[in-house]
């Protein structure tokens, strides 16, 4: 594995310094210059830039949704995706607002996706799935470690052979799996130790007692994993019993980024999820990353807390897709405008304080 | 005064049935599906447009600010406007970022104001101003009541003649004032009932000694200004007696704005202080606006629950200019892209939920 670089401490008051001297009360933009900080520090300059900038949306498909834990059908994961290579799914609207490339990957959805039309913003990568879907994982593991590490360097190599050698500085994650969410959940249980009924919301939109169906078969199916292992389950073991393809391709994705200095912009529980993993691997790659907001499903705030992570904003979104992390794009690019392009009080000719 | 066409509530719920056939679970994109309902029922209209927009900044000095309310020496409103010309400021910067237009109104500043340079992308009006600054309403009232009405005025000429006919279609208020949360702070309570203290923030950063002093200074104001009429006060009223040229000013162009269909962002606590004098006047202004964000000024919180408005985010911003504002924009133009851009479930052969 790569190691990823900690962040050097310097870079954070340098930037402060230089952020006293912008024409401004000090202080008086808030995050967006904590995020300025944040960025600099990452690229080691007091003149970040955040351009070029990624979505990655990893797909696959979860065999636990056989277990209708979602009100939509497994077909969706792969209409969906097609959805994506069209341009017509939120993402791509809401990446291309931000100026965003879109990658596309598939990393195990079940039915054979044959996109007719290809929006001109988009890249497709069908050449990574590590199997049609994983295996219900209430009635054995969703995975073998050998595939849990295939997907895991299906995402570092996307980074390191398409993203990289594009220049990208700025890798926002995405994701789109029917039944994800319940994988999530049972994956913040073993990775928090935080009891199933509190870190498991209604995904795509299940009713009352979809819910508490899918509480009662992520339990059972920790129970039948981890019963014998304590609270805190390692981050491969995990992702093995009751992870994703696409998570564990997020996972991998995050450290190869981090490795190479990029910003990581995770959106809403499943990506944060895979930057949990990340962490929890090198956890290093935390101060690479940028929470884009606050989820509606609720073992989005267990794990955000989990990797002390602030959201930028909490604005009732519950898609996945990247939408969150595309949106928060802009905001990332206007902290970085603000330390290259302000000016400061002795070139503007500009008062200080009084007092 | 123009009348302002109140929202129809036909176009929210014909937007609401559209959004529900975009390919996502229903709602998941939360607020910004929120705000696209308003868009549609501001332009009744199911592709709503949000562009161009623009940023009007406008500035005016306050008497008040030889009473030491403020860190800044009075002269910082003038160099700041003239740096706003420059292109050197955060509203500037992160103007550019959303493509929008920047004009910067000139309606009271006490220094003369020599632009050397222009920054392509800012306008400028220096002939609207109403005085060289207000008087320092500890003494006497701030303005007279033709001041009032005059920079009332002002502002709705901007829009008619300098921004509707460019086909404006969003509006981002922002303000320039050494002393304004002085003013403002001093509005909220004639407006609102709510006690100086609970809704006087430190501004541009003064310590807990100067804050003191401010609240006093505001307290001792009112009773002048206010004690023999209870503690609702007509909108001009307070700003005849307290107000600002620049506050005065946002509220008529927001009036105008409004009446012209055109969205109105709030920026910080100056502006919306100014959003809630238009909405006193004109209550049917409400439905066109937009709170951007809450900052950390503490009177800002008063004004939005009283105009019943709930901020897009919370990133600790307290600059003024319309930086906030202008941030908004950005899901201003996404929520409307969303509207215009995504595909529905039937065209791209999604299936719908399954139960």
């Amino acid at each position: 594995m790569n190691s990823i670089p900690e962040l050097n401490p310097t870079w954070f008051q340098r930037a402060a310094d230089y952020q006293a001297r912008l024409t401004m009360p000090t202080g008086a933009l808030g995050r967006l210059l904590e995020l300025g900080r944040q960025l600099c520090a990452v690229q080691e300059t007091l003149q970040p830039r955040t351009e070029p900038a990624a979505v990655l949306v990893m797909a696959a498909d979860h065999g636990v949704s056989e277990e209708g834990v979602s009100a939509y059908p497994t077909e969706v994961t792969g209409q969906m995706t097609a959805n994506f290579l069209r341009g017509g799914a939120a993402i791509n609207v809401l990446a291309k607002r931000q100026g965003a490339r879109v990658l596309v990957v598939d990393m195990g959805v079940q039915q054979p996706i044959s996109p007719q039309a290809f929006a001109g913003q988009v890249e497709w990568v069908a050449d990574l799935a590590v199997a049609r879907g994983t295996h219900n994982f209430v009635k054995s593991p969703a995975m073998t470690m050998e595939q849990a590490e295939q997907a895991l360097a299906a995402g570092r190599r996307i980074v390191a052979e398409r993203l990289a050698p594009a220049g990208m500085r700025v890798l926002a994650l995405g994701d789109m799996g029917i039944g994800n969410t319940t994988s999530a959940s049972a994956l913040t249980t073993a990775l928090t130790g935080q009891p199933v009924a509190a870190v498991t919301g209604r995904g795509t939109g299940i009713d009352d007692a979809g819910w508490k169906r899918k509480v009662a078969l992520i339990e059972k199916a920790l129970e039948r994993h981890f019963s014998q292992r304590g609270n805190r389950i390692e981050p491969m073991e995990a992702l093995r019993a009751v992870g994703g393809f696409e998570i564990a391709g997020l996972a991998g994705a995050a450290l190869e980024a981090a490795g190479r200095r990029m910003i990581v912009v995770l959106d809403g529980f499943i990506s944060s999820v895979a930057g949990l993993i990340a962490v929890r691997m090198a956890p290093a790659a935390r101060g690479y990353m940028i929470a884009a907001h606050r989820s509606v499903e609720a073992g989005h705030t267990a794990i955000l807390q989990t990797l002390d992570l602030n959201p930028l904003f909490d604005l009732g979104l519950r898609l996945g897709e990247g939408t969150g992390a595309a949106l928060a794009l802009n905001l990332i690019h206007s902290a970085a405008d603000i330390m290259r392009d302000m000016g400061t009080f002795e070139k503007a000719g500009v008062s200080g304080r009084g007092k």
